[in-house]
Formats: structure tokens, sequence, C-alpha cells
């Protein structure tokens, strides 16, 4: 049953699902006990309407003039979001943009962990970032296929990627997230995501260049939604 | 006219427009002079079916049995996406990630130009990245009120994000795409973008632990889709 109500729950949704979780842990962290649709909303900087919509697809519709339960909720939240279980983050390439990863606040606050450093420079390997030696990456393969729950990262160049994403496929990869301005084929049981600085770029110009089109006014547009 | 076809463009088919052009530049520079919707679709990572979609919200349907002119597509979409002109670009915090987008091959291939560099630490102040001087960021309203048609990039910890964004706001910043991990509060005339790991990996942890959600698995999912 519970998977047939989550098979309902549209991207847009799952993509605000994170941004919901964070406000629930700041209100968790100094105390708040119960917090209503609009005060969620005005956290999450998107419109209260939205914010009931998107907790109904949870099946979670808070307590009239009360609100919703701060700390059920975001247990809630977390375990939809599959934050109860701990995931492996693999980093491969590591120039500026990888090592900023490799030190991202992420991996204090949420359970993901740095697992490992890859690139191909035999000047970087050996080289110790946020804790981890960077390995060589014709180590992943050994290394990322003796881990469970792995989510690959890939920060390099576009040249590169494809080669990379490969590796980490085979090396049973379940999840990647691709920072290379390239356009990657994964199998279908691969998820695959991919944040590219251009599009972002581009997306924003196009909305200045038209601003009739503006999407939500209510909103700050998160990327994803 | 053309802005009552622009009004109804969906965020998704915005989202998608930037990797149509990628995809239709490297044609182009390959000497391709039509394309098929499927030869773009898989060029793109979607689906046929959604190209086609996606393009005759431009107005652009192609020619049956022939398919798209790619120099005719290409101009159409980059002058869509605001491509036509160029946009400077402000990055503000040069850590690691502020160095990786200041070397981004955006700024070598589109018509975005990096134009100044700003952090808070005097250690960085002075350093040259990617031909530019990191500059002192009580100088961002002086030097950013004397640019036009400029994006700010937040590439700061997440405790400045907001006063950063506020700087940027007051400087005439028309676009912020912000890598901070914080929610920002923006004049509903400027667009907001975010990008943020994460959201990114909790998404991904998402999908992996619910695989039945897989929202559709022809395309390569790209952050915003």
């Amino acid at each position: 049953m519970a998977d047939r109500v989550v098979r309902r729950i549209p991207e847009p949704t799952v993509v605000r699902l994170p941004v919901y979780q964070r406000a629930l842990l700041t209100l968790s962290t100094c105390g708040v006990q119960t917090v209503s649709s609009a005060e969620l909303a005005e956290a999450a900087g998107v419109n209260a309407a939205k914010v009931r919509k998107d907790l109904s697809h949870l099946g979670t519709y808070g307590t009239p003039g009360t609100g919703y339960d701060v700390s059920f909720l975001l247990g809630q939240v977390r375990r939809e979001l599959g934050l109860d279980r701990e995931w492996q983050v693999v980093i491969v390439g590591m120039g500026n943009l990888g090592h900023a990863l490799a030190r991202s606040q992420t991996f204090a606050t949420q359970n993901f962990r740095a697992a490992a450093l890859f690139d191909i420079d035999p000047g970087k390997i050996g080289e110790e970032v946020a804790g981890l030696p960077v390995r060589h990456v014709c180590e992943l393969a050994k290394v990322v296929g003796g881990i469970s729950r792995s989510i690959g990262v890939i920060a390099s160049p576009a040249s590169a990627a494809q080669d990379v994403c490969n590796r980490l496929v085979e090396a049973g990869t379940v999840a990647i997230l691709n920072f290379a301005p390239a356009i990657l084929a994964v199998p279908p049981s691969v998820q695959l995501r991919q944040v590219d600085f251009s599009v972002e770029l581009q997306v924003l110009a196009f909305y200045v260049a038209h601003p009739e089109v503006t999407p939500e006014p209510q909103d700050a547009p998160l990327s994803g939604l």
C-alpha cells in the first residue's frame, strides 16, 4: 500500500522534500514542536498551498488549527528520502569542484558519507582531502565494488565523464550525480541526475529575457522545480 | 505575438532548451544541416515526442521526412535563451567552488563572460583567477553597479549567502544563481535559481529507495526537469 501512495509523488514534490527536511531540521533544533503550513512554507521559500499539497502526497495532512507535528513530519520526510539509512558517496575528479564537494557540509549533517575520492592525475593521487586519500581511478572497480548503497559523483572534465560513468556503473553504483557538462548514457536501473552550471545560467538568462514568463512569482525557484 | 507564444513555455521545456542548444551546436560544428527529432532526442538524452512538443512551444515544427534545419533552429533556441546578447557573470565566494566556476568552460563557449570575482578573505584579495583579480566584497556595489545585464553567482558559505544576495540585488543584479545551501529571499523582479549538492543527493536517494517511482525511464533526468 505504501508503495502505491509513493508511486504518485510528482518529481517537483520529490525535489522539494529535501527543502522541507532542512526547514524541519532547523525547527526541530530550535525546539519547535508544531508548525503551520504557512510557517513551513516561509522557511522553505514556497507557498503554503504547495506545502499542503506536497505533504498530502506523503499521506500527511496536519491538524487543523495546530499544524504539523515537527518531529513526526521530519521522521516521515527523512524516511521517504531514504535518509533512515547511510549512503556512501564516491567522488571522481578531484579538481576544484571535487575538493569543494568532498568538503561539503552535506557530509556533516545528513546520512551521506564521503567514502572514496578518485582522480587520474598522478600529481593528485595520495593527496588527502577531507580525511580521505585520493586514489587512482583504476582502483575504482575494486574500492566501489566493495561498497553497498553507493552514489557516484562525477566532477571530471566532460571528455572523461562517460568513461567515469561506465566505471561507476560496472562497479555497482546505483545512483550518479553528474556535474560534467555532458549527456551521459546509463542503464535504466541506475538513477542519474545532472547539475550543469551552463544550463542554470541559460535558464536564468531566458527568464530575464522573458520577464513575462516568470513561472511562479511566490516561489524561490529551486533547481529541479 | 511572440510574447504570447513564449508565455506558455513550461519550465521543464525551458530547462531542456540549453540541452538542445548544446546538441545543436555540436551538430552544427560537425557540418550537419538537418536533424530529425529522433536524432536530436538521442543527442539530448530525452525522447523524440518530448523534443517535438518542446520545440512546438517555440512555434517550430520541422519538415516531415526531413526534420529541423540545424542552423535555423540553433539561432531560434539561442534567441529564446537570450544568448543573442552578452551576460556578465559575477562570482562571490572564491573557495574551491568559486575557482571551479570561474574556470568553467561555459565562459569559453557561450555568451557568458566572467566579469568580476569577490571574496571577503584578505588572503584571497588580489589573487588572479581565470585572468581576473579577486576583489573585496565591499567593492561589489561599485563594480557590479557599473555592469549591465549581470548575473550573480553565490558560492559563499550558507551563513553569508543572504548578505551576499542583498549586496548583489542592491547593485542591480537581475538574476542570481545560488550554490550555498540556504533559502534566499529576493524581490520579485530578481530571478533566483538554486543548485544544492545535498538536495541532489537526497533526490537520488529517494529514487533509489523507491525504484517504483522512476519518473520517465526513457529520459536521462536533468536537474530541473
